[in-house]
């Protein structure tokens, strides 16, 4: 057995995490595992370690021989970037929660893991206690991954949940997810969806061997879900969550998109409540699979830390399968989407490009139509996001073969059903 | 990365999953594993691959120097105990199907595994496509796994969805699995849950670093579930699961049992219908965890089968950490449990054994009692079991501080409240 090796971390970040993994290893000595060296910002602060653990200079961990693991916790994706790749270069192997970070530079990431032979681990990068990116990386090969779909944000999924099922309106939900702690004080880069794209696009690496940065996918929050949107949901026993999605298309391209949709009852990510995560799988070979778990907090993301530090004991490494060993999918923007946009004034919405439109509701002061629309449509113009205008997917709501349907749907206008 | 490695395996059995196995790996090279030689125990039958790829010989396989991956699914436990030992000694690594094999030798195949230093992975021994094992290994250490509950077996949970939602009674529920393939012709090993206790037998080991044989530990299967228990279940808008069930007492130690229990609705398992598996782990750190997908089955387990061949590729080894790296735990008796008996007679239970009873109910045919008795108990007799007698355990079964509940009682009943 390879465990017998020391591991020796030097840590960057001391946040409750940080602590947490600094208390958890100095209990458990089988682990054998220590953190020799600390790297703080501020080193004012009071801290529950001996002083002389901590250090503000970044190269007393990055040049320590010792060392052999860096373990990055840091907030500042600039900062985050120059240590794990400076740490690789060094010989250490890294294990990084960084989401933005890495998102931002799958690239550039996964060269020095070539030039430099060393592990970069980031399971804490995306749904925290759900290991989604191993299981990715191990157990869906290529050709047979249908389609993945997750709710990756907790913070929007709470709100979400309370707007349901205490009937709270948007602001008053947002309110308690930040006195709950499961919302940032500036909680934009939750509810605008900002969080979840970077999510999405290191799983897109890890499911398809897709490297896009994250503000090339298509996504959106919940910032403009209206009261009108719940009681839609409500009145069609369905519940609106913001579903991250990728799924292959007949013709072996990715659609892939984060933006809320309704979904059943019966789905499982209907299952996924409060600050909760879920991933749903869809593959030829394992059928249909559901993870789901504690996706931020303190101790989801320091247990998915250890079991990287874990994995390092016996050298693993991401293959990045689909990617080196398959020819790469590749990301479309043909397909089209079924989907429910509410609004205040019709002007805004722009109906001659639905490819049809098959619902209308009008109230006093709030709106919504229910149609067809290129997704194309939708990367190209603002105004779903714009004018407090709410798009929300039906379920199901990738429509590949879009002549079939029009033609169905003419036939049956003509014919007077519809 | 080591991942340019040529495996080349030795598969032992040929049904739906060698078959699919051995398409896979020859439509995607990428893979770069192929199967060298295949052993059959029937050379008669006609198979789609070439003749020239099967024997009836173990060693042509066992002693081909070429052949550094063994890959076992037959269904003699003897047979394969011998395969996997005496690869594993000729320096192959071996991938195991073999749940009743494994669980029964334990002690044995660590052995071996220390001796020899190879890698022997069997995630398809247990809920087949969901990584439980790995993921056990990886990610709960020690002390801080709390509990877990599973429905390991499909077949069961078939017959209890049925039962449940379409009111069938056992038989015709079983029936219908058969039909449905989801049970064996002889279907005793799914229903009378032996082969539910063999994978937790196996998990306990991961879970907890607990060696037992299946027969040590306590289990039933849903054999007696009588239409009284259904219609129980559905009046208290529970489900009847059959629930494979670990959890550490305060004293450390483990209670373990693979009993059919009521669950509530908002219960994780409660999500799991028909075929499907689906496993909650509660620890300290990653908080409630829940894996859901389809645990029998040919494209399932043969995904499972793949991804211990390509965990391979990197040397993968369970580290059996809760085992070599811990003190491991103990299984105990000394706790007491909540449960509903329904029977036909009242003189085949033996009321007195009960620490008290909070409930009867009589009919014309068929009574019911709920109450409270030791573990040790139902360890210790068969009563239970026998007479048609049907057990089920309510939710929050185990408790510990039988003293106080006692006494909490008594002056309940003294106060006149009970």
């Amino acid at each position: 057995m390879e465990t017998n090796k020391q591991l020796t971390i030097g840590l960057f970040g001391f946040g409750v995490v940080g602590e947490g993994l600094y208390k958890v290893l100095q209990q458990t000595p089988s682990l054998k595992a220590t953190i020799k060296k600390v790297c703080i910002k501020n080193s004012g602060k009071k801290r529950n370690a001996p002083d002389s653990l901590f250090t503000t200079d970044r190269n007393e961990l990055l040049n320590d021989r010792d060392i052999n693991i860096i373990v990055e916790m840091i907030d500042e994706a600039e900062a985050a970037f120059e240590i794990v790749t400076t740490a690789m270069r060094n010989g250490k192997d890294v294990v990084s929660a960084s989401k933005k970070m890495i998102a931002e530079n799958l690239s550039a990431l996964l060269e020095v893991q070539l030039q430099t032979g060393r592990s970069f681990l980031y399971e804490p990068a995306a749904c925290a206690s759900i290991p989604v990116i191993r299981n990715l990386e191990e157990y869906y090969d290529n050709d047979l991954l249908y389609s993945i779909r997750a709710i990756v944000n907790g913070s929007t999924n709470f709100i979400l949940t309370k707007i349901a099922e205490e009937g709270l309106d948007f602001k008053e939900a947002l309110l308690l997810a930040q006195q709950a702690g499961f919302a940032e004080s500036n909680p934009l880069l939750d509810v605008e969806g900002y969080d979840a794209v970077q999510k999405w696009s290191i799983l897109l690496l890890h499911a398809y061997g897709i490297i896009e940065n994250p503000e090339a996918i298509l996504f959106t929050g919940i910032q403009h879900i209206h009261p009108m949107d719940a009681g839609v949901a409500k009145a069609r026993n369905q519940q609106i969550k913001l579903v991250a999605q990728a799924q292959k298309l007949k013709n072996g391209k990715i659609a892939a998109f984060v933006l809320p949709q309704f979904v059943k009852q019966d789905d499982h990510l209907a299952f996924v409540k409060d600050e909760y995560n879920g991933v749903v799988i869809e593959s030829s070979f394992a059928d249909k699979q559901f993870f789901y778990g504690k996706g931020a907090g303190s101790f989801p993301t320091a247990s998915a830390v250890l079991s990287d530090i874990s994995a390092l004991r016996y050298q693993y490494k991401y293959e990045y399968k689909k990617l080196y060993h398959h020819k790469p999918h590749e990301l479309t923007n043909d397909f089209f989407l079924r989907v429910y946009v509410s609004f205040d004034q019709l002007s805004y919405i722009p109906r001659e490009e639905f490819e049809w439109i098959e619902e209308w509701y009008v109230q006093d002061d709030r709106k919504y139509l229910a149609g067809v629309i290129a997704f194309s449509n939708l990367t190209q113009n603002n105004w779903w996001k714009e004018n407090n205008t709410s798009l929300i997917l039906f379920p199901e709501p990738v429509i590949e073969e879009i002549e079939t349907r029009k033609l169905k749907k003419r036939s049956l206008e003509l014919a007077g059903i519809i």
